[in-house]
């Protein structure tokens, strides 16, 4: 049983940032090696960084507090203020960051609207400036894999969207926040996806349960400017190899796992599929996440979060109607049978 | 014959931006009184700022050098920086004036893609950030009228967005480089239009003819801050009143014939939309700008701007295919013609 | 011992941010009680930030990773771009934060330059600039206490520069890096520092020997601001009740064992002022750090870090021929012995 | 009788920047050859760019709004945000811009406060900052000569200077707004200040006269940087060359008759040394600008500036007691005359 030892009360299907560290995680924090990182001096950041950088096929890796700290330094190295960047409408760089990238990068975003957040070679080509005095000079596409919908970039799409940025001498940039996941939805290599960009940030808190920090990947040259920034926001530390430690976890061995997660939302939406009164697209649940609706004629869903909680259950409130529900380490099957059966038991009730 | 005494030498359709002073303009400068405007001096600066926010309706304006400079200013005082504005996916703040708002205002746009650019009180209230820690405030909605595609906004659609966004207390404010064309186009006044903002910047420049300058209004503490913004960029500047001068030539007199131009680009589209092999919507003519294409088959226009030439005529390259020729005060009846004749000879010449 | 259990395997001096956390730390930090922090779920960030508000008689506080993040986020959340905030010249925010407040919080630095980085009443007076368009607005007070240079500014000069900025409704920060440090050797609580004060950045990470984060202390409004712009550039941490939970021993502890480290830097210089090619002033040495120089004459002190580097001590090399060495938890009585002894021995070889 | 004839009605002291454009001026403006100078089509302003790098030994000018403006146009495309600029403590860039090199350019500046102002190479060398992650990058040394003291610096400092900046690499800027009186009093020619810089900033307007703007000069790289900056702001104008005339009778004609604006200064600073009750150090007038002082005893001048407008003498309000007066165009012997004339009086009645 995961959950007693670790302190997790609740079934929590809010997001897979609220994953605990594991026990194996704490153990190792409890007795890495540390040193004063900002004097180069902390060997546990070091083989973290190493190890990033060889799984995701690139030069160098920086370990920083969080996605956030990895996008907006990230964009920070790659561009210049004034520049424009060529991105997704949903993106996390645009709908969860705050405004960072105008505030910090001083960089105009130029978005791509799809529905399903897909930006294709074409929306590229068609969306660089021309070289104009009126006119921001486009010189990255910053680009997410896995999505927030849930959806997963196939690799010709990343390759074809590479090859064109490289046309018009661009930088790519990955939100992989949840790269790891993309990866095992894919079937690939993490650096299948990332040979395909310039730079990734991902998480190892998230899915691989760590309790902090992200990693950003590229090459040297770009890790230093990105270590330089770093140092100005703060984001250099101090015995950092603690934090490190646990990331060294979640990169050997939770990587591994997340096939699990996977099943299991798969699993709760094709039951939820099954039921009269709920809208969910099981194609669509490409790695840990399902969103499903509820049809308003067979429950009013006003009071679900609530009800969820009454069954120990943590959901977030929906959004435009929509409700979605994230698998992870500590969420087991029996766990996604309650969900299951508490959603089953609102449309019978009809409240 | 207006052109021969003051040395436009070409017919130039290239945009109204091309517009030399008047005779009437050079003798007001001539004379104008001056004074130092950074010590508040200057009676033909405040002449000038008082007309024209008598004009639309404020209680203050500010002269600045420029349409870029006031939708600078306008926007940097609005808000702060991290903080997002909804504009339009072709409007001048996001096309026209590199990236300034990202890099100087330091905020973010939220775009929104309607075909036509118009943005409708729906837009407003459905992109609105949530008030959570994750996203971007949004403080501004800037909208543009007339728009660049020579399209005038209507005053109901007006009236709703401002509305709107008073329902959420955004801000308003009005791109109105071309207002006076777009109150000539909704027979109304340009008082009629601002009401329904906070702040506009308007051109003395383009279509009034004045070699300078433009001007932006609003309340006075939004004047105040914007005058501060406008020292630190240096754009306060000495004895302005030689420029405004000019300005008040544009507001007093230019201001009235715009129907004339109107007329022509009226003339020059229902005088093309007669012909095999122009494609070209007369309906969407409503200021001074005629968009058209050559049907491919009928005539290849990649020399067209070249043939113009030799005519003594100046037009801007096409821009996916498609031209724009813009009337001014410089343009007669008889330029149109000449104009017409050209484009009529190229289609007879198949080149 | 202390060493050996923790893995310092040298006698460092360079710095108190080189310490590593203690076993009692470490045990902490294993069994901390977690949750989301951005959230608001973990329960021993919200106790550390509560402790911390609490001994230094502010409303509130925020868990940060470093001093520099403390120090960015304190001075972006009192002033406005454009402002200009008065400092001392070698202050840390001027000399070792990049140039993170002007391109981060875009103000600009109005330095004072006294011999001791010393700032007195009559210097914020003065320096104060007149309400005018030409002229930045000054809005901040920035001081450091202890400062850089081991000195610590007493009580009744903290008092009255609070009391000349509030004459003049300026904002006082305080980088309190080491305010515990200034504490101790003023024999004051540090809230009688903090008293004087809008807001404090502390280490939790230097002399109190935690492996990572500071703190900032304030009123909530101001706390709720830095919080946001922590967010912005990626500080917001997921599970940080990790790194929390050594900040509370830090807290707890070790703010009551500083005045051996004061006893040990005095007991250095003492001992290096009796000998003869030696310059030190015992009297400046007011918390942790020793300052001396080498009389160039008795001794070439090319080489000394090499030599203490053979006699496993560390040492920074010397700036404008000046050595600073720093007692922390890690450095017992024998290790400064073992440091006397050192230099000792190079005096008498007159290398 | 210059005055009559251009509406300035006052004898005004308060600076040069009040100077009404000459006849000459205004009727060179009126007859204009002008162009859209966003489309690079405007004569005059080439004209005046081009004699402008010509005189100053430049490759290229810009025509800019104001000093103010040339001096942030100049240290933004020196210099890349987060970096630092060596300057003086009383330069105009810290002094009278706001904060706008800390706002837009985000750079932080280190001042030299030497009491004349004056910078010499060893300054330079003592402050630019070690090549260290913890401290900002130093790229620029921003001079101003003359001095807003009044003082000049010689050409051997300058050479000095320069020579010390290019040693380490840094670009080298002068805010040269009074450049021409600066040779005037150095007996040379504006060329061989400006040899010893990277780029110069000089006014048109101020002593010479013109109604508006500044020029910045130097390589065509730096030029078109600047260029492309200034169409950010909004600084990019249509048919400039109407006040591009103006600054080219100010180049050709002004910059020759500088030498009786400091005769005057000097002839006021002379008589006014030869009274009991004030204070005036001849020796430090070296351009045309005179600063005084009231003996208290002798005469409490509360009213000084009151009782010059009552003899039709505009002076601005005292500094720290200091007067300045300040010669120009429109200052002719009889008005120095004037001026003596009423301060012996203030002297005599002793109020």
């Amino acid at each position: 049983m995961r959950k007693e030892k670790n302190g997790m009360k609740s079934v929590d299907f809010r997001s897979d940032t609220v994953t605990f560290p594991t026990q194996e995680m704490r153990n190792a924090m409890m007795n890495a090696k540390v040193g004063d990182d900002v004097y180069g001096d902390d060997p546990t950041v070091i083989e973290l960084e190493n190890l990033a950088a060889k799984m995701l096929g690139k030069e160098a890796g920086l370990f920083v507090s969080s996605g956030t700290m990895g996008n907006l330094l990230s964009i920070w190295a790659h561009t210049n203020r004034g520049e424009e960047i060529i991105t997704g409408w949903h993106n996390h760089i645009i709908v969860h960051e705050q405004a960072g990238i105008a505030q910090i990068c001083q960089v105009m975003p130029h978005v791509i609207c799809h529905e399903n957040d897909f930006i294709y070679p074409e929306d590229i080509e068609k969306n660089i400036r021309p070289d104009d005095i009126h006119e921001p000079k486009t010189t990255l596409v910053s680009l997410e894999n896995a999505l927030s919908n849930g959806l997963v970039i196939p690799l010709d799409i990343m390759k074809a969207n590479y090859e064109m940025a490289k046309k018009y001498g661009l930088k790519v940039h990955l939100d992989g926040a949840r790269i790891f996941n993309a990866a095992t939805s894919l079937k690939c290599d993490v650096k299948d996806i990332a040979q395909y960009t310039d730079s990734v940030t991902f998480c190892l808190s998230k899915g691989l349960a760590a309790p902090y920090g992200s990693v950003i990947v590229g090459n040297k040259e770009f890790i230093e400017r990105a270590r330089r920034h770093r140092k100005m926001i703060g984001g250099g530390t101090r015995q950092a190899g603690m934090m490190a430690a646990c990331g060294l976890v979640a990169l050997k061995k939770m990587t591994k796992r997340l096939k699990e997660d996977h099943a299991n939302a798969k699993y709760i939406a094709s039951e939820l599929a099954k039921l009269d009164g709920i809208c969910v697209d099981v194609e669509k649940v490409q790695i840990n996440m399902v969103f499903f609706k509820f049809d308003k004629k067979k429950f009013n869903d006003k009071k679900f979060v609530e009800l969820c909680k009454t069954n120990n259950l943590l959901i977030n409130p929906s959004n435009d109607c929509e409700y979605r529900v994230v698998t992870h380490y500590w969420i087991e099957k029996k766990d996604c049978d309650l969900l299951i059966k508490t959603i089953k038991s609102c449309l019978k009730n009809k409240k």
